[in-house]
Formats: structure tokens, sequence, C-alpha cells
């Protein structure tokens, strides 16, 4: 629980799953992939608590960290779990709690989607 | 239209909205604007019709140019009408039709919020 390294955003070595958006016309299973993630980040309560895992110390968080969003723990749990579902957090039960941390190649893809340099 | 300049994707000199999802915890307010864009691309229909503007010669398209996404014509013009209330798209009327273009400084708003390397 002490890595307090950054998350391995700007050089994940990942092979993304689509080119960038300006590239060529996606196809039909390109757009698919690739609205899903869009999707999940898509809704504001989500993206709130994506950016407070995302930021938390060691880079992990779990619900017991999650106090003000201004919704139930159960609706919490819900939203990480949709985040989950859609591979931008992974989890890992430890003792009582499940611990969230953000998966870096995903965000790496959504970058490059979005035209970013990673280089 | 024979702009064939390409985009200013990793150039828009544009003041982002809101930090890296990393840095810190969005606030509620950051977090509906965001979410706002997110949602925007979070269809796969829409989602290709993005792309489809955003890899057209000259970098904007017409409902003209659009016809093997799989939707009628109207569902295309609905779609791109979502994407410019979201702040997406540009639309400039000339003619008979409406023409779209990507708004770059939202794009890059979105990376920088992944995390995307501006500089």
């Amino acid at each position: 629980m002490s890595n307090t390294k950054p998350l391995p955003l700007l050089d994940a070595d990942v092979e993304p799953c689509c080119p960038p958006l300006t590239e060529r016309p996606f196809t039909a299973e390109e757009a698919v992939r690739t609205a899903a993630m869009f999707k999940a980040l898509g809704d504001p309560v989500r993206l709130r608590l994506f950016s407070l895992v995302a930021s938390h110390e060691g880079g992990e968080a779990c619900v017991c960290d999650i106090s003000d969003v201004g919704v139930s723990q159960p609706t919490v749990s819900h939203h990480l779990k949709k985040l989950k579902e859609a591979g931008l957090l992974a989890s890992e039960r430890r003792g009582t709690w499940v611990y969230y941390r953000v998966e870096p190649a995903v965000l790496a893809a959504m970058g490059h989607v979005l035209g970013r340099v990673t280089a």
C-alpha cells in the first residue's frame, strides 16, 4: 500500500485497439469497443469516482476511502463495478475490502484514440 | 473545400477545463462538464460518425458525404446534432448542406484529462 509511484500513463507499452479518430473512419467493431470505454466515463458520478481512484495515494482506493461524492456506499460500489466491467479499473480483494486501481493501458488506448502523443 | 491541412489536434493552444484525471479528484462541476463530452462519444454510431467527420478530406463533412454507417440520413443528422450540442463538432450551412467539422480544442481538452502530452 505504500506504492506511490506515478501511474505509467504516458509510457504504457500497449497495443491500442483502434487508430486515432482523425486517421480514418472507425469500423463498426472498433466503434463498439471504443464507445463502451467513453460511455463508462460519460456519467458524472462515475467520472468523479474514477478520478478519485486514479489520484488516490498509491494509485488505488477502496470504497472505505470514498465518502464525499454525494451518493451512498452501495451506489459507489455499483459504479465502481461498472467501471471495472468497462475495463477501466482492476480490483483485488484484501481482507474486508475490495481495492480498485486504474488500468493504465486503457487510459493510454483512449488517449491514443483522441490523438494523444505517446512517444 | 480543398483545405487538406491536418487538424491541429496536437498543438491546439487551449485552456483545458479540467486537470488530468490522475491529478486530483474532480469536483462535481468538473465531472458534469467532462462527462458530457465522454457521453457524446459513448455511442457506437456517434463515434463512427465523429471519426468519419474527423478523418474526412479537409477535416469536414456533410450528411451528403456519409452513407455507410448503417443508419438512415435522418438518424445521421440527429447524431451529428447531438455531437454539435456536446461541443465536439462545429457546423456551417453552405447552400443546401450543413457541413460539420471537429472542434480541435475539445479533443485537446479530453486528451488533457486522459493525461495526454500536449507539449
